[in-house]
């Protein structure tokens, strides 16, 4: 396959072949919660019936584009500025389904290295040109919408022909790595070496190594892994005025690190083309557990207790009451359900918590971690359940986005919200940040359903991901999701909890961004982006100038 | 004893009364290498002789300061604007045993809260008077040196009075500080209550929590415990322009993280007045070990190993040849030293490497830490020495920098020069550094002998710490050192090194900083620094506005 076509359709999550039905118990939950919306089927209107902005890039620029990466790598249409023209957000599904698009790029160009995306990014600095850097197109908060404040024209630099391991250093345990290599190519190649670099966020098939470092990604395997954030050693970021090389340095006192602006940065200061990652010797022995507990404190207690005293589980999962139903109504076999259901009530759990966990390592060390861990989880009343629950989440555990697309077609609303905060804090939070959301959609008229998981583990705190379903608001879809994303937002921040844990800030994070970290630091932020993009033509609505600032 | 009271000697390093001898092996060893000057007797100057630049503070100012803080707090007593002059650096100590110190605060202030310290500022902002922060005072890069480049007046804000702790999270094991306690009081305190922050820098015992954080110092276990940049979660920052407060937050997508930039901005944005920290719980065992390495690259390979497989030691040192041998003539008694030596001989090792590691956490994984890495040390010809070593080692790890002042004293250049590379290259770095700072010194007719040790390991590398001594080239002291010091960070940016592992930047390492990490990432800090600082007062002529800048 050539990497320039998308892999993922462009009207929604991943390819087609993979969407499932909402299984009736969970249908059955979601409608005594929010009820769902009779005879509802609402798909994606036609490709060619889709309506983009007129193409506004003027001949000269085209030319300088093609005599910088050829002709064939200058693609304006109709298809391409489609496929490019948003994220995977709820606002952005709902724009792509229905066919009224009012962001898109003028073209999409495809560099083949490093110095042509250099050369691309002079001349929009000097043609007054809006870029958007595109990896995998995935991010759900609007990061790569392409939005044209203040300019005539907008082009997206898709990062896909940047699609090479450049070096293997096999004693210092790192890869030096283009921006635009997808996960699973990435996995595969390092994994028949004997490596990996075990990071696998939800997005994981469809997205890019630029795109993780560009945002803060954080995988599911985070716990034992590390956030993408405490794996970049080394860097290399086209700017419009220059490029910045950042040597591959495991640890420096050399002022404040420049690789921890670079990342996280969203294309808001340039385009990273290149890093060097922290890369692992693939462990022998991955070691599956679970349990229930009685309730969410006492699996968090759990949680916190494993991760404090160094046990330190490289897959941490708890999900809440809410999302332990749901998730068996969903994945779990009816007849197997029942069972375990009766005979949690037999001893004295109703709404149990599911917790998976898995341990990698040398065997040795991965066992006595895991008992270690039984120990931890019984002493907080966990019941074992084996490893299979592990396992089968781990089978499906890139499924579940394209849930959002069948609910979507039924005309619910579905999205999800993410944070991390202090131990102290999370049972706090998991309530106040779930009260405030089901109140905004009362307030809707739609009552909602939320579920909620921890995923990543940190010995001063973890995070909390909401997963949150309603009836869409036919007559203001967005009015009604400003409401609950500001509903959760304000939570988040009146809590001391963080605006996103790792899905970045893009368009939609920018306003509680500017709460959580103040205006000086805003203002330091832009400052520095004028120096190297005095223009501000890269990536603009996004970050530091979200939209609200525009 | 009054926390405003200096806890060092004005002329050198910490209490008097811990000053020893070069003990006659060391000394030997100098003399064969360096040449060992005679006859020189060169104490410092008395207190009273030295010569300080005219105090410019306006009277004006002098009466706003005293109405923010009290009459008390304003010292511009002779002793004071001492020691409140110059950190510890090799020119630091130069000039202050001379009694030559052109640079000095015309005034102390010592602010006893976060929002005095606001109010100092705004009125130094106003006022257009430069403002050195002090902690500890222990920089030995020339952070703290107190430059007026285009200010009449410069004052020293002394931290010493913001001296609680102001909560611990036992839940969270984070503890929020005030930026002024000391080392040594902060870990009584935790230990009271069972906890450890685990950051013992060689200045432990005269540096401040806010001195670490503002110049992302590492310490002796930070393999452990981890850097103090890995362990700051929240912060206060006051800058002349208003106060940045960032939460404490275990991890975050929100863009580029602030406190990845006030961390290591060594006063130059501002004054972190208070830092939320992560802690730990206090260990039940602290196992030492040592080896002895037939050369520096076999021990590499194995403390490698030992970090790449997850073993972990909370402190791991390996010394080269020559400091080995110097650390024994030094330290080691002459009897048990020629005993083991011969010992060695037998077994083929004529110069050793000694490595030092110790393994802290519940008895049981400990040991078992402990007899993995002796299997991997074994497995690289290491020849076990039991823990004596170790202890021996962390009985006089605060001792080291008075030997400096000794050395002065009888005509000897000493200086310190530390890096971090990832593991390809640290064989290559420890020759070249060497070897540069040889020739630079052999070019100045000063001869030089340079040590080595490791002693922070990551997963892709680890640090390198030089300590060179050479004769004082009396005619020219300072063109003398400037030499070294360029050799030295000319050869870690042509190896691909930091220009500094944990000792900062200040004026001393700024240029380097900057080929380092490039123009544009100067000018993106000095852009972001103008939005908190438009009137450049804070810190003037380190880090991103070091004096070859000015």
């Amino acid at each position: 396959m050539d990497n320039t076509e998308p892999r993922m359709r462009w009207w929604g999550w991943g390819e087609d072949g993979n969407d499932g039905p909402v299984k009736p118990g969970a249908r059955a939950m979601l409608t005594e919660a929010c009820g769902w919306p009779e005879d509802v089927d609402n798909p994606p209107v036609a490709l060619e019936d889709v309506h983009l902005p007129v193409n506004a890039l003027p001949v000269s620029a085209r030319e300088r584009f093609e005599s910088a990466v050829g002709s064939a790598y200058v693609r304006d249409d109709h298809a391409t500025r489609v496929s490019h023209a948003a994220g995977r957000s709820y606002p952005d599904l709902v724009r792509l389904r229905s066919g009224d698009v009012p962001f898109a790029p003028d073209a999409v160009l495809y560099p083949a290295s490093s110095q042509e995306v250099d050369e691309l990014l002079a001349i929009c600095h000097d043609e007054h040109i809006a870029v958007v850097p595109f990896g995998g197109g995935t991010s759900v908060v609007g990061g790569i919408d392409a939005f044209r404040p203040g300019f005539d024209s907008c082009i997206c630099i898709s990062l896909a022909r940047l699609d090479q391991i450049l070096s293997i250093d096999e004693e210092s345990l790192t890869a030096t790595v283009q921006a635009g290599v997808f996960g699973p190519d990435l996995e595969k190649k390092l994994q028949a070496k004997g490596f990996t670099l075990g990071h696998f966020p939800q997005s994981f098939e469809f997205s890019t190594v630029g795109g993780w470092v560009a945002t803060r990604s954080a995988g599911q395997q985070s716990t034992g892994y590390g956030r993408i954030d405490e794996n970049v050693f080394g860097l290399r970021c086209s700017t419009p005025t220059g490029v910045v090389e950042l040597d591959t340095i495991p640890a420096t006192a050399a002022g404040p690190n420049p690789r921890q602006v670079f990342v996280g940065s969203e294309g808001t200061l340039g385009i990273i083309t290149e890093a060097t990652l922290r890369i692992k010797r693939q462990p022998e022995a991955t070691l599956p557990d679970a349990f229930f507990f009685p309730d969410f404190a006492s699996g968090a207690a759990a949680l916190r207790e494993m991760e404090q005293s160094g046990l330190h589980p490289d897959i941490a999962r708890l999900s809440d009451i809410n999302e332990t139903a749901f998730g068996l109504a969903q994945l779990g076999s009816g007849l197997q359900r029942k069972g375990l259901l009766a005979y949690l009530r037999a001893r004295g759990i109703k709404t149990p918590c599911l917790m998976a966990l898995r341990y990698d390592g040398r065997k040795p060390e991965a066992k006595a971690r895991k008992a270690a861990g039984r120990s931890i989880a019984k002493n907080h009343n966990g019941i074992a359940l084996g490893g299979a629950p592990e396992t089968m989440w781990e089978k499906h555990r890139f499924s579940t986005p394209y849930l959002r697309d069948t609910l979507l077609t039924h005309g619910m609303l579905v999205d999800t919200m993410e944070t991390s905060a202090p131990w102290s804090k999370i049972d706090e939070l998991h309530e106040s940040i779930r009260v405030e959301m089901e109140d905004a959609l009362r307030a809707q008229g739609t009552p909602g359903f939320v579920l909620c998981h921890i995923s990543h583990l940190y010995t001063a705190g973890c995070s909390l991901y909401f997963t949150v379903f309603a009836q869409q608001k036919a007559d203001d879809v967005m009015a009604q999701w400003k409401a609950l994303k500001s509903a959760a937002g304000d939570a988040m921040i009146a809590g001391g909890a963080t605006s996103t844990h790792h899905h970045g800030c893009g368009a939609d994070h920018a306003p509680w961004m500017f709460q959580e970290n103040g205006d000086l630091w805003v203002r330091m932020l832009r400052a520095a982006k004028a120096e190297v993009d005095p223009a501000g033509i890269m990536n603009p609505g996004k970050l530091m100038n979200g939209p609200e600032a525009l």
